[in-house]
C-alpha cells in the first residue's frame, strides 16, 4: 500500500479534513502532517500542535481510521520546504493536496494528487474560528470527538477571549 | 514586598503606562519587562530596546519610581512564552496586565491581575505614533523626560520619515 | 491507561530501548518523541527524523507494540524546553527517562520516572555509531527490522564515510 | 573608483533598477546586493534568490555592465541591519538608495545617496507582479533576458498559480 | 558621570566580578550586562538569565552598588554583535572588559579599557563549577547573598546532577 | 560551458584552494561558495564573509580568473542544505568538492566531482591559522594578494589577539 501525505494546520480538523482523509485512508497509508505546530493561542492559530494532534487522534480513533500523525515545525524558506518534509517524515510516495503552494512545492520531488473537491464554504477553519469568536454554533461543522475535546479545554472561550484585542499598548 | 511583572512594547512609554507603573509602584517591586526589544526602525516599533530603556528610566527617575527595567526578547512561540518570560526575569509572585494573551498564557503559571481601567484612546502608543507621523502634537502624552528624550534622539522625525515608503521596489 | 513520553535521539533505535519500550507498553499508552529530528548526516547523528521514525515504526511493528511517534525540534533553550515539549506533543501523565537533564527540566512540571536499569554499554546509539564507522559487527545491537532498514539505505556506509573528515578547509 | 552598495529584493530585477544601475556603473564599481534571497514562491517574493541572481547576471551581461552579486538573507533586526549587510559584503564607500529604512539605517556609518528619480510607477516589482498574475503582458518592463528567463522557468504562471488561494484551511 | 558597560555570563557571579564592579562603581554609572541569558542547566551554563539578575541585584544590594542589570541574549554573530549590544542597552560611553574578543568586537565603536587585574584563579566561574560538581567548598568565592540564593534554589546539587550524563543515549 | 559550484569556508583561501581553482576555471565557469560568511572573529573563523569575499576577489583579479563568488550562510540543517545551496546560488550543473558532507548530501540532486588531490598539509586553512596564531610565516601558503590584505586589516595579530582566551569567566 503507497503511503500518502495529507498536510495542514487543522486549526481545528474539521469534516472537511475528516471526509478527505476517509477517501484517502481506503487508498493509502496516511500521514498526516500538522503544519505551523508551534504556533498556537491567536486568532488564526488557536490551539497548540498538542492540542490539534489530540483532536486529530480522537477524530480517527471514532472512524477506525490509522495514520501517522506527524507534526512538520515551519521552517519559512520555502525553496526547501519539501526537502524539510521529507527529512522529517518517513518515506512516503504521493502528495494529496489542493493548496497551491504545497502543489508547487512538492511537485519537483514527488506525485502530487490535487484534491480539490471538499472546499464547501462552511467546512473551513477559518470560517470556524470566526464562529467561535462570534460565539455561533461551530459544533456541527467538526467531528464529534473534536467538539468535545475543544470544549473540554476550553478552545472555543480562548479565542474568543484572544480576540480581544485591548488597543492599549 | 511582592514583585510584579508588567510587560510592554512602550513605544514609546507614555501617560497611560505611567498612571499604571504609579500606582502598581505603591504595592509591588516592579518589573518592567520590554517586550519586542530586538525591534526598531519601523512605523510599529519605531524605537530600539536601548532608547526605549532609557525612556523608561528617565520617567521613573523624574518620578523617583524604582523598578527593574528588562529587555525580553520575542520568542515567536505563544506555547513557551510564560516560561520564556520566567526564566529570563528574576522570579515574581505576580502579572499585572490588561493584554489578554498576556492573561491567557500567564494564568496556568502565575496570578494575574487585569489592569483594565487606563484604556483610554488617547494614552496609546499607536496613537502617539500616529501622531508623530502626522506631525500632530504628541508631547502632552507622553512625560516630560520621555519627550524630551524623543526630540533629543530625533525620534519623531525618524518615524515620520520611515513611514514615507516608496512603492519602488 | 496512563499515557507516558520517551525522549531520545534514537541514533539509532536499539535493543536497550526496545527493552525500555517493551516494558513500558505494558503499563502505558506510549509517546515516543524523536530529540534533535533535523539533524543527520552526522557521525553523532547520521539518520534524519524521517528515517529514525521509519526505524522505530518497523521495530515497534515486528513487535505488536503500538506508540506515537513524534518528532520533537530541538529549541536550544533549557529554561523553556519542558514546556515547550508540552506544547508540541498531546496530553501526557508521566515522563520515563535515565537523563539526568530531561529528569531535572521535567519535574517541575510532571510526574518523572528514573529508569536507570538498562544502561549496559554495548546498548548505547554511541557504541553502534563507532561499530558501524569502524566497519565492526553492530547488527546484533539492533532489532532485525531496523538492521535491515539501515542496510537498505546505506546508513553503515553512510556515516562511515562521512567520518572521514578530509583535513584540506 | 569607490564602490556604491545597491540592495533590493528585485522580484524581479526590472527596466527602473535597470536605469539607476546604468548610470551607478559609470560612477562605480557596484555591489548589488539582493535583499531577502531566501524567499520565494509567495506572491510578493515569486522567485528565488537563485533566480533572482540569474536574472541579474543575464541583464548586466546584455549590456556589458559589471557587478558584484552578493544576496544578503534577512536578519529581522533593523538595529544591526547595517552592521549585517557590512559584515558580509567586500568594503564599499557609498550607498545608493531611495529606500526611507536602507538610508535611516545606514547613514550612521556610510556616505548614503539618495536615488529618488526612477520610481515611475510602471517600473516597480509590485506592478509587474500584478501584471503577471492578472495575465496582463509584463515583459516590456523588464529587460529581455530577464523577460525570456522568466518565461523560461515559467515564473510568470507560478506566482499566478500561487495567488490563487484556496480558502479550504 | 559617565556610563560604562560590563559584559559577562556570571554563571555565577563571584568575588573577582565584585572586586572589578567595585571599582568601577566609584567612577561610573554601570550597565552590568547578562551574557548567554537563554542558556541553563548545562555544567557550563547552570543557572538561568533571571537566577543570575536575582545574584547580582542580591550581591549589589548587600553593598549598595547601583547599576542597570540587563539580560544580552546571544545573537551567534560576531560581525554584528557590538551592534547588537548597543541596539539593545541604553547608551553607554566606555566598555570595561578583560576577554579579548568583547575588546575586540566594540574597539570600532567604543572606548574600550582592559580590566585585566583581578584573573586569579580562584575566582573564575569555571572553578566554582568545578567545585561544586566535586562536593568542594565554593562558598567562599563568591558574595555571601550569592552563596545563600545558589543553596535556596538548590544549585550546586542541580549542577552536581546534570554532569552525571549517562551514556545511554 | 558547464557550471561548476565550489563551496569552502575560505579562512582564508589558501594556495590549494587556488590550484583546485585554476585547473576548473579551465573547465567550468565558477561558483565559489563561501560557507559559514556570518562567522568571524574566532580560532577557527577569523575573517568576515566581507573579508573573505574581498580576498578571493583579488586572488582571482591577480590571475585573471572570472568567478561568481557567493556567501552561503549556514541552515544548521543537513537534511535541506544540498536544497538551501540551489536555492541561493544561480543553476550549476556539477559540484567539486572533496569533503564526505558535501559529496554526500549533494548526490542525490547534482553530479559531484571528486576533488582530493590537493589535500598536502601545509595548503590548509587551519596550518595557516596555526601559524598566524604562533606567530610563524605563513604568507607563503596564501597568494600574494591575500597575504598583503591580511595585513592590510590586521588579520593575522587579530586571530593571535583573540586566541589569548583569557580564563576569567
Amino acid at each position: 500500500m503507497e503511503r500518502a501525505l495529507i498536510i495542514g494546520r487543522f486549526q481545528p480538523i474539521h469534516n472537511g479534513h475528516m471526509e478527505m482523509i476517509r477517501r484517502a485512508a481506503k487508498r493509502y497509508e496516511l500521514i498526516i502532517a500538522i503544519g505551523s505546530p508551534l504556533k498556537s493561542h491567536t486568532v488564526d492559530n488557536p490551539f497548540t500542535g498538542g492540542e490539534r494532534y489530540e483532536m486529530i487522534l480522537r477524530a480517527l480513533r471514532d472512524e477506525g481510521i490509522e495514520a501517522h500523525i506527524i507534526p512538520v515545525p515551519d521552517i519559512e524558506y520555502n525553496g526547501v520546504w519539501a526537502s524539510h518534509v521529507m527529512s522529517l517524515c518517513p518515506p512516503f510516495d504521493v502528495v494529496l493536496s489542493n493548496n497551491p503552494l504545497t502543489i508547487e512545492l512538492f511537485s519537483p520531488y514527488k506525485r502530487v494528487m490535487e484534491t480539490s473537491m471538499f472546499s464547501r464554504k462552511e467546512y473551513s477553519g477559518k470560517e470556524i474560528r470566526r464562529r467561535m469568536i462570534e460565539g455561533e454554533p461551530w459544533e456541527e461543522l467538526v467531528p464529534n470527538a473534536v467538539a468535545e475535546y475543544i470544549k473540554e479545554i476550553g478552545g472555543d472561550e480562548r479565542i474568543s477571549y484572544l480576540s480581544r484585542t485591548d488597543e492599549y499598548v
